[in-house]
């Protein structure tokens, strides 16, 4: 069993580096925080006595050796977080893991298969593109170069500041191969609190869509340009932020969020010259999901013409609905069952590095309530008492898996 | 008469200071291009052997004495730009009021009251509000060490600035008494075209209001929070650009502008936390102009109750409607004659320092046509023709009131 008031020590440790004054974290991949985080995890993982190793793309690998050679179960999640992230985010999965690492060292346990943990770069997508960047790596679904060569908002390049932070490390991604990975995360959303509480045994994962847009219109004088012969792209991205929440309302399931906008000059008396904004679209489904965004883009298209502004697109992240391992979300249930705690089957929102390890080998999930529903927001909380529920699942599951 | 290949060629070593590849200018306020910019011009002033002086914030004068003691005739405008600006805005004005001054000392010409070329500081607003700032603290509208306290954007503070400059002069702003204020300016529209060419005698300027709204809402997962959920201030933002664009429809006059917009914490998968955005509200009248104010404040009212968010105001610039002195008006409508010059009657759209300097004295400018309308944008351009054609009209009706 899982020592909840080590977990919880553990996690608390960690949430102090970035710590910010509303009660949250901010440790943006690969900045100065991130590293300091990375630091005390290798610490960690060095003290259990795991085989620590670092990839190419700054993955950090911890392995619990098993009696036998050959693929192992693989835990993890990150410990990046967004600008205005919680302290649980991402972390409790990763020091779950460790936890679980621990507790069985401590019993003596050793699995018949090798055993690790794995914290995944800029799982966010908070700074660099996109979000699941270091699992997609991983996972072969993108070269390390091209990783490597992300800019975030500022310029800034991923390979450089990996190596800035000294994370650049000497394996290749997907080194460590995977018999299945199993990944404990918060839920980010209310519908577990909603239930009642209790456990959420996750069947996979919903589509999701980032759209960048760069909206070209003509500067002009706010003060002598007649409304009618403006072109402002402004005006143009309320329209489009609009239009998408309109199409959540038609399209059963799905998602739209604006979350980047930046406008140049940025003057007050100056009609803008171009707007940068981004579209966070999902849906459970990749078929509704591909019809709001067709939907979208053919209204920028008649807006474009309308409004002689000029609108181009950019992929930021592209990734199907994803369907977990049935077998492996019966074994979330069955541990959770095992141990007397109520689980319920039900879709993740959020993406995860799950989503990307599921290319690899079986792969499921297990979430623990979010209070309000709150995520990415400082006042972001779970339970002590239902870290530990999830920890003591994760643990038996994992252990069950390693065995069989 | 003006010699004007002269004017232009003075006007071409200005613009080269800040000019940016796309052939417009970028001298923001208190930057080093204004400095470079103001060094050249105070080089020029002493060149002709004019009294130079600075005032305390930062304005630049130039004194050619009269033949008597009392209040001068006061020509000026502004060196500073947008970020996106042109050649001609504001550059002109003071340019031209050079001219004069050289065109008088050197056919040895002495007026009978003093006359003096002004370059205000800040005039833009595109860097600290409010805009016209040197001359309305010239005018006594606003404290000296007020001014000095303004933010821009990053937080660098305008006194601050001034002084690493060099130029916070040791002269009380209104230190000369006006007599008059006359104001050569680009007319940075598309009326004067519009109308087959000529100048604008201008009667006035229309009402300005700047506001700044934070609004305030809950920053949330934006792949796991359901989307009637949600308390998000971008799409309040866009709803509120919207709004504000159709009031221009139906208040006559109206104008509505949302230049700057700034997204908070900026990251694809985060509903925003927080987004500040400005309106530009102009009219020629300033009733009509409240009324829209009203109108917009209270859908923000009723929108910030319904979406849960929290929006608050605060204003940048609040200038009324100011008309000229008829004499002034008649006086450039008179040297235009005799030079036979056309030129008609115009209100102006854009904030100059003579609307500020019409608190102090009687006012009035003359514009010249700003081709296809274009201002605020690099690819602004006057003709070489319409420059000295304005500058004679300023030359004659300076010289007309300096001696009357
Ligand atoms: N779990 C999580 O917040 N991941 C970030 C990727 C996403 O936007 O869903
Ligand atoms: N002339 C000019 O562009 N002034 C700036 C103030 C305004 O926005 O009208």
């Amino acid at each position: 069993r899982i020592d909840g008031a080590r977990l919880v020590s553990r996690l608390m440790a960690l949430s102090a580096i970035g710590a910010t004054p509303e009660g949250g974290c901010r440790r943006l991949a690969l900045s100065d925080e991130d590293k300091q985080g990375r630091d005390w995890l290798v610490g960690q993982l060095q003290a259990l006595g795991l085989d620590v190793k670092i990839d190419a793309i700054g993955n950090i690998v911890g392995i619990l050796k098993g009696r036998e050679d050959g693929p192992a179960v693989i835990m993890g999640s990150h410990i990046d977080t967004v600008g205005t992230g919680g302290r649980f985010d991402g972390a409790l999965g990763v020091v779950a893991g460790v936890e679980v690492l621990a507790t069985l060292r401590d019993a003596g346990l050793v699995p018949k298969r090798d055993m690790a943990v794995i914290a995944f770069t800029n799982e966010e997508g908070a700074r660099f593109h996109p979000d699941m960047l270091g699992s997609y790596v991983w996972a072969g679904g993108m070269s390390v170069a091209a990783a490597h060569a992300e800019l975030d908002a500022d310029g800034a390049v991923l390979g450089t500041e990996l190596r800035r932070i000294g994370y650049e490390g000497a394996e290749k991604p997907g080194f460590l191969p995977a018999h299945a990975y199993l990944e404990m995360h918060i839920e980010q959303g209310p519908v577990l609190e909603s239930e009642g509480g209790g456990l959420g045994a996750v069947t996979g994962i919903q589509a999701i869509c980032w759209l960048e847009l760069t909206l070209k219109g003509r500067p002009s004088h706010a003060g002598t340009t007649p409304m009618a012969y403006r072109k402002d792209p402004g005006l143009a991205a309320a329209r489009i932020n609009i239009f998408a929440n309109e199409v959540t309302k038609t399209i059963p399931g799905q998602l739209a969020n604006s979350g980047v906008i930046r406008v140049q000059p940025a003057n007050v008396n100056v009609v803008p010259e171009t707007v940068v904004m981004t579209l966070d679209l999902r849906n459970p489904l990749d078929a509704p999901l591909a019809e709001a965004e067709a939907t979208i883009r053919s209204f920028c298209a008649e807006l474009a013409e309308r409004d002689g502004i000029e609108i181009s697109f950019r992929d930021l992240a592209r990734f199907p609905a994803t369907p977990f391992a049935e077998e492996l979300i019966a074994g979330m249930e069955q541990s959770a069952a095992e141990l007397g705690l109520p689980i319920r089957r039900m879709i993740s929102g959020a993406g995860h590095d799950a989503q990307m390890m599921s290319r690899l080998c079986p792969t499921a999930m297990v979430f623990i309530p979010s209070i309000g529903g709150l995520s990415h927001n400082p006042a972001e909380f779970s339970t002590d008492e239902d870290m530990t529920a999830g920890a003591n699942v994760l643990l038996s599951a994992a252990w069950r898996v390693a065995n069989a």
